[in-house]
């Protein structure tokens, strides 16, 4: 089996190679290409995932290579982990947003949009190159935003299925709190990319005793804390929401919070710059610590299962992004959501899902019809396209705001924007 | 034909009563009951409805009651226009949200469900008692907010219609500008209560020429003065917006200036006290022109139109708020939109509308939820279920407010609410 | 020794009796008359008051009356610490600052402004009355803004000095950290009344060892905690704020809290309510305990200490509210400050203290000119008056918001303010 | 005559040229020195200064140089009009502000303390070479904050004197709206750099009559448009302030403007790049219109007045920056203020002002502070200072903005700081 990691000199690329190395009967990778443009990076980090591979006594070869189409050919996966314009334009999607009083993320808000606007080119430009050098290969999707990239793709033709680890990331936590194998979790995961919750945590199967009540009567605490919300409003709601929900359940608080710190991208690329020099250590031979503060948990673990059900055809059930195909009713069929979807090898099949309270309905209707303008923006360009997709967040919608942030992204993207 | 009037001593009530003197022959009503509990009012009121009625030389008599079920019975229609605590309270409802930043506006945000809160029950009460004493009758309700009280209403299983006079306004201001007669002007005019947009505007028929690109080329800026919104946000869209999405597009603008305002509600509390006055001179047998001022201005042309349609069953089209029915296929059926509808003796039937771009649907559908969670409120009553509709609010949405404003909405409305 | 109670009826007067009961070697009080005129509340207030001093075996009499100008006859100090317009003011007071994103408070900004407002020309009133019937007597104001209604006091040539218990708050506090008695404590407090830091804590006496570095390295984060600000900022300016810095340093944060609790003034009137049952209980004979919690924590001790001083000549030092009289060189001589003074029967004076660094003498100046231009405006009404003290509040300063909170502390106070 | 520009490259110097051109009866030039860094920009500019020069027949040599040692040596006066850093510089001060809710401005908030920090010592190191090369030329600083940097020049002992063209301007305002000669209007101008107020217009003379009153009623429309503020905060005051004071009396509506407004900094950078296109074209030998755009306006009549003043020992009344030395009695004495002043050989010497009302000082007070630690944190670096700085500042004033913005401030000008 072939796999090939587009955007493999990230620094978190040792991560997904430790969890190939543990994961090994689970998906038995013979080839690992790691495609990258940075070549001084890609070298440091393939050296250390030949090493951390070695010491596991794993088989596989690690090719690095920045030349994609050779790298995809003939690709069973390929893993698509990029940033277009690197941790700088990360800065600047977390920064201007402020200037307008608007929460700067990467995936959320006017930071999210250009984000996708400079991304969604690249994506499919890919894409098209994998369906040409490997067309039977699935395209495992980990580039935010996973939503609207997924939703390109797809609508692209391409054999895609979007991944985040929030669900994992709650399916582990959850195990833990419980005392119970992780497997044993089944999430009642609903929404969008980051923008979803957890209405049910079942035990033993899909269909299994929820035990999300207990769980609330007993670590309320703990998991409002991991969300850094009150308890209170996780009580309110009875369900779990994402951390991702705080940028709409408490976007003033976050905005303040994001004018008094120092960046998330200035902390990333601090300690980025300190892994790569731990990785260049010809000693080193396992993922080091401080990469578990980068972020990404358990993307491994995810990638995994994924790509073996994609592969082997399991049919087994994973929380996904898929197109929606009338799972939430009140959605186009075309649009993507996240949700526990059975996946075989034709691909991923979205489980039906209880009707979805207004509470939440509400929102993310009105967030799809965002990510429905912002891919059009991403995919034809122009200003006017920009400013419909800010006016349409639910997070902007004045057109005070919508006006300035359209010139802002589009002044602090020019490099990344053919249209512009 | 008897008409009877809930909230009959309405300082309005002349406005209504000039229209009916005026289009008698489409509405031949006979007997006109006034009912209302605030006698000394009703008198005045009263006085000049028979005035107006004796200088046009129009036969109906006119009766002034405080008794509900008797002022109601046998009647052919019953009109609703009543404001459950007063001006008071709709002072009160356009302060408290403001200490929190929100904006306070009888319909839309925290203020208009405080208003939802106090005026479902009673409305639903005065129809269960029409159903009683004129099981016929159509209820026609002008009482904000109109998409919950209607929606309220249909629930119930009243004959009920709800009006608004955002539509006739428009046709008559864009008929003044076309220089055509008002009846030549058809509007695409969709979305729900006091959240529309006008798509189109057709002349001599709901097919005829679209006109709207040739208005905002020729009268852009008059129209966009209208509506305080700057004339380049009215040409990005494309689409003339009701003004009361100046509370999404422009929300902080308006907090900023209702922050530096006296409230509308003492505005129209002095004007009442002026047009009170001037109702007691039994020289005067017109409406004043005072009245113009006070907002609402065509709702007796509409709401004639409506009366006779519906009880003579003439088919035509109007603008109404009715049961959604798959119109919005993104929407609920019980949903309650606003949008042309087929009038006749069996009620209001929507006509299909063409879809809804998302940047308008997204909103729709976001607003639409709230409303759902509003009604349960208001039928349900709790303080849990008022703070899920201020949390589903797309202008509140933040769990912070949504907080502070459940307590400031309950500690002001107590009295009127039975549960508080 | 005969001392009136201005006020009397207030629910914490029982601090006070408890405090002249323990401190009667300081203080040989042989009359107190309590006058207030809410009879009720002042009977239930007097009985306890008599039961208090009966346990302790104290000797004076109680007298109760609604009659000012009877219960000061001959007094030797006269205590004011009235409310006008009650704890409805004060909610009042902190609510529609809000509506403009101002600070609710009842000394600091546009509340506190109200407040003057109501009180000045009421205790100028009663010092006039004092004045006649009791000519030698000491006023000692506890009324807030203590700042300016002392300036209002002084102005008008009467024996005043203002009182404050945030120095004696800091020296009872400090003492405990340190593990020493009250007295052995000396603060260089410095600023105006509710605008202070202490400079430095010396033990001994006022040229004592400065154990301020030494308390902030032991104890800075239990300081911070009390004054509700993080400790850092403490750290960096190396003095300690009094905690109505709090409206100024952390201004935006405070308005946030405020939209999001109960007011204060609720707070306290549900206090009172149960206050005043517990002591209508004839089995109550101390304070109870829940007094604690009302605020005005030592005031009786202080009150006790500065009557002793100014009728027995003792010239120690306290911390009062004074005129400057050069003492901080760049304020007028007749403004009002609060440092520590000598006492005695001539009054209070000012020591000297050391210059006062830019980044307190800067805001002191500024608040100085407020209160110029408030205590005009409270002397000689009138909107412009009310208007340019907004305008020159360092928390205000914006015109816009200085309108609105003008139209809005008139609308809220015209039934106290004789010239609206 | 020898005068020297330092910065003689900007794009602003050829409206000085014009100035010594016209105004040759008052200041006979003989050389003038240009000295700038911008090789390529110095030679455009010159060659025009050398044409305007040649086409009006004045016969001083211009010589353009980037060694400032030489360019300043044996000089009368040295004009200092550099901006460290350049336009891109200014940008980043009118830009991160913004971020955390503050204005964003190049001599006021946060932005105008950066550029503090950036240009004293520059200034600083530029007049000590000056006293070596040409011990007895008068320094003349446009450079702003010309407060801070004229007090910066002259606590080191600098024959300095700061000048803007606010008032100025005011000067030749009225005299226009009053059809009368420039010279005849003394403005009773006063407070400190860029926050000043017209307390009165007198015609003929410091004493002439006041015709403030007067022109306000007949010309308060226009006076008001001019400061983007409404008539009514003019007519309020009875003084016309400078329209720096709007960034205080409307600090909220500048940010929102702000926010959705390109910079000044970008329409400044523009204009510059086509200004230095026309000056490369040899045919053009006058000040093309476009540079009245520009900003400082009728900065070479206020320059060449000075310089002729300070050279030639008119003692004429200018309004100039200047050590306070009393004239306000409640600021220190080396504070700088800017007032009328008597300027003669031995420099300039404030005239006396009648006291400042309230409204006015506590302002003026609040802002010297803050100068104070601005000078501090320039002279001496530190994050601390910085700090305090900003939380000195009446626009910022609290710990979480202050803390914010020093990171902020640090981060975009760590290449200008010497300690960062
Ligand atoms: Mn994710
Ligand atoms: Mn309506
Ligand atoms: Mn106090
Ligand atoms: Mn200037």
């Amino acid at each position: 089996m072939k796999l090939a990691v587009v955007g493999g000199g990230s620094t978190y690329t040792p991560e997904l190679i430790d969890g190939f190395a543990r994961l090994r009967d689970t998906l038995p990778v013979e080839e690992l290409v790691l495609i990258d443009p940075a070549a001084e990076r890609l070298e440091l980090v393939g050296g250390l995932a030949r090493r951390i591979l070695a010491r596991q006594g794993h088989p596989a070869t690690v090719v690095t290579t920045a030349d994609l189409d050779a790298g995809v050919a003939d690709a069973d996966a390929v893993l698509i982990q990029l940033r277009v314009g690197g941790q700088a334009a990360r800065e600047q999607d977390e920064t201007w947003p402020l200037e307008c009083g608007c929460v700067g993320q990467e995936t959320t808000g006017a930071g999210g949009l250009a984000k996708a606007l400079r991304t969604v080119p690249v994506v499919l430009d890919i894409a098209e190159r994998v369906r040409r050098a490997a067309p039977d290969a699935w395209i495992i999707d980990f580039t935010n935003p996973v939503g609207i990239v997924t939703r390109a793709l797809l609508q692209a033709g391409h054999r895609a299925v979007g991944l985040c680890n929030v669900a994992i990331g709650f399916q582990r936590k959850f195990a833990a709190l419980l005392d119970v194998a992780p497997e044993q979790v089944h999430l009642d995961h609903v929404g969008l990319n980051h923008l979803t919750w957890e209405r049910g945590v079942r035990l033993g199967g899909p269909d299994g005793e929820n035990v999300l009540p207990k769980l609330l009567a007993e670590h309320g605490d703990a998991i409002a804390a991991d969300l850094h919300m009150p308890r209170q409003i996780v009580d309110r709601l009875g369900v779990v929401p994402s951390y991702y929900l705080r940028y709409y359940y408490a976007h003033d608080e976050v905005v303040r919070e994001l004018r008094t710190r120092p960046s998330r991208a200035a902390e990333v690329a601090a300690m980025e710059k300190q892994l790569l020099e731990m990785y260049g250590d010809p000693a080193l031979d396992e993922k080091p610590a401080l990469l578990a503060k980068r972020g990404g948990a358990f993307y491994s673990e995810a990638a995994v299962a994924l790509a073996s059900s994609l592969l082997r055809g399991t049919g087994d059930v994973q929380v996904v992004n898929a197109y929606n195909n009338g799972t939430l009713p009140f959605l186009p069929d075309d649009a993507v959501i996240e949700v526990p979807a059975a996946v075989d090898a034709t691909g991923a099949a979205p489980l039906p899902v209880p009707s979805l309270e207004p509470l939440y309905a509400g929102l993310v209707a009105h967030v799809t019809a965002y990510e429905d303008l912002a891919l059009e923006a991403a995919l034809r360009g122009g200003r006017d396209r920009v400013f419909a997709a800010l006016l349409a967040h639910p997070l902007i919608g004045q057109y005070e705001y919508a006006e300035a942030l359209t010139d802002r992204l589009i002044a602090h993207n020019r490099e990344h924007l053919a249209w512009a």
